[in-house]
């Protein structure tokens, strides 16, 4: 696509939602705006990923994007979590990990694989990602199986050593995979084709598209939030789906992207490692933050949750085991996807 | 054997297995004569199929086989359904998975192994199977665990979204391993030997005995209910065990024969593809024709049901992973189904 | 270190156990000279199995090891049958075995890949390991799945149903791995060095340590219940890990020893070797040893328990598959071990 109309397209549709943000209060506009926004917003993200993965090679790249695809949400968990709405922001942590393990794993599988036969990646790198999938659905697991037996505070306790082994646990997994074993996983992929821009502005471009979409992503999760109370649709769906969808739309259309360019690698770094830095970091993030506010927030998910992200994991390390991918693969995903989002509709 | 002579002992075990339904009042009776005819029958379809597993290529025999063996189940499943016995098919269903997954596939790899020291097969197919089976599992995981919290109605919908979805999922899988990625799956055995028949007259062959097996499985299925009924036997034993030990009688001659000739691949895929089939496509077709009849049936199982699908499944996918089988295999396939026989029998 | 000063720190430290256990009353003073017996006898028992190791090879050795290192826990929780307190009996068998496959395991492979950057074993063993440890894992699940719906003698009945097959299964596993198939397993690694004794020497020495062992586990298991009523340790938390972190000291050393000298695959034969000991032969004995006495022994764990089996399992497996471990691997084990045992604190 031309480059100058390109940033013309994001530039009116960031201005369209502002004023619809400021000054419209009808929220259907308010919506379509900002998702349209976010649209152009996610696809700039994407190109200046995939910039910045030319220069930094396929793993730090996913790594980057994963990184900055998550700070819209945590930045949106933040203030949910100083409102007290823990619920909202549980459900929105299960959707983001099954959004990413899923949806985007899903897509990207999908529509790589209906352009190649077969992709095929780091398969060392899938089984890592699966041991670590494995920790972070145990340590959500375990709070919730002694919550019956166990007074509140208790659970409270046990939340934040919990936190704080996992935050250690991604500490670590991030020296390991960056540091000391760095050559173990990177990926076989050729490097293609030329970078839109130079290295330092593919920078420049990241960040600065990352704050935009973040901006934006909190104006579309407002509006969302009254649309969806007019549709009555349940909590449980508003933040396991409608906001996980919109607020993971960068890494969807970057994955998407890098998946039909055949670089299923960096589409898996980008799906995976994203569900993981949400599971490991972001959820004790979040309730470590939340000791700072009146009431914290315990690690406990609910038995629909924890079955979603469970059976999630589950199907994705099943599919990714061999480090090879093809479009079934992705309709399966997709299928398991579809049938949980069904599920949280009707609850 | 000698042909004649074969065909000879099918013919009277079928003359006599009818006198006995048509005009003897003794239910012992019947059921045994029935259970002659059914042994002789599935070692005929057994022949039949190895011999159309000849011409066409061990997995596209597997798939037939597994077609037809299952051909008779669904048959009486469906009347089960118009009769309203719910518990029944869904006992018959789960024993149908189970009974693939352990007892054939154990037998099998079982005999097998005894004969051959280790038996190899297409590990990529096993992938696929194990992912397949995964999403089977969920898709009958999610209602059950969302049953307390949704009214009847809404579980009725979400059964009806996911038996659709599961019967997409299975169309694109056929189209995926028959037409897209063919050759991915195909079977790296050497066929040997001369088939006992010509192409037209084994596929004759197969039709036949099939016919054959369905008529003489209802019988069979008629008499076993009165007798385990004097017998003092659980619904849930006499669906997931004693039903599905006889109406997958066909597979198991079929399924151990072929594991005996080395082509284990041939084997894995009647035992896997078998109940794959019944759990992405009979089990969510059963749910869809209900709704012809007063009383539609929805997908929930329950809890020992789930719990017998995802064990077997867990095991059979542990030890089908790296495409190769002994005999401790099958003495492990056999134990898990000889614990869940035990614990089914004592309900 | 020198042979002389060696056998002086284990003949003072036993001396030094067995004159508290004899002669004084404080608790205090008997644990802390019992656990000091315990690590120097524990070297011993690790320097004897591998020398044995030597002339056995690694797995026979790592074998060995593991049929010592459990004569110890067996003789401890025979008593404890005897003395009907079954709690405390499925207690440390859940915590033997989630000691070994997290807290063994996860030591052995954090400290052996602190020294190497990856240390490879035979991935086909780690492949029938994580078979048999689910065999293991159903055997405990189904009991439990059933137990609301039966009564009370069913529960005993299927539980010495399920015990008989799997010792069964624990004998047919002993034969397959060494006399049909022993070289399917046999690891690749070389040998190096000279062991410190002779056989028969070696034999001695390993029959010899393993008697002490035993004997002073005892006298610290003894004292360890009385300290920790004094601290108020919960009896989940006891029996799960304060016993079974002293009762498994032997493999631990031994497997961390085995380890830093880069015999990565016996250090896993000990580790998974002794659970899976526990879980099909050690627990199925006591049920069926505790039919001699009053009141019998069923195999259903509690919730807790079997949540933390099956967890440490899943990540023990996830992490084996790929027959090569490295220094990340053991943290993630590690953190997963900490996560449980605060869990059973908190109880």
């Amino acid at each position: 696509m031309n480059k100058r109309l390109f940033f013309l397209l994001i530039g009116a549709s960031v201005v369209l939602a502002a004023f619809s943000h400021y000054f419209l209060q009808n929220e259907i506009i308010r919506f379509i705006t900002a998702s349209l926004a976010i649209i152009f917003l996610a696809a700039w993200l994407g190109k200046a990923t995939e910039s910045v993965a030319h220069y930094a090679g396929n793993r730090i790249g996913g790594f980057l994007n994963a990184t900055f695809g998550n700070a819209a949400e945590l930045i949106i968990a933040f203030f949910l979590v100083k409102e007290g709405n823990f619920d909202m922001v549980k459900a929105s942590i299960t959707g983001s990990i099954i959004g990413n393990v899923l949806l985007v794993l899903g897509l990207s599988v999908l529509f790589g694989g209906l352009k190649f036969k077969e992709q095929k990646f780091n398969g060392r790198l899938a089984g890592y990602n699966a041991s670590l999938m494995t920790l972070g659905v145990v340590a959500l697991f375990i709070p919730a199986v002694f919550l019956g037996e166990l007074p509140l505070e208790r659970i409270q306790t046990l939340s934040i050593v919990i936190a704080v082994i996992l935050i250690i646990a991604y500490v670590l997994w991030l020296i390991f995979s960056l540091v000391t074993h760095k050559e173990f996983l990177a990926d076989t992929e050729q490097e293609e084709g030329e970078p839109l821009w130079s290295k330092g502005v593919s920078i420049i471009m990241l960040i600065v598209a990352t704050v935009f979409v973040a901006v934006v992503s909190e104006w579309l999760v407002h509006s969302v939030e009254i649309v969806s109370h007019t549709l009555g649709w349940s909590e449980l769906f508003v933040g396991g789906f409608v906001i996980a969808i919109i607020g993971n739309a960068a890494e969807h259309s970057a994955a998407v992207l890098l998946a039909m360019k055949n670089k299923i690698g960096a589409a898996v770094e980008i799906a995976i490692g994203s569900s993981l830095q949400i599971a490991l970091f972001v959820a004790p993030t979040l309730v470590l933050v939340s000791l700072l506010f009146e009431h914290p927030m315990n690690i406990v998910f609910s038995v629909f949750e924890l079955a979603a992200i469970a059976v999630g994991t589950l199907i994705a390390i099943s599919i990714s085991r061999d480090g090879a991918t093809n479009w079934f693969e992705g309709v399966l995903l997709l299928s398991v996807y579809i049938i949980i989002g069904t599920a949280f509709y009707f609850v």
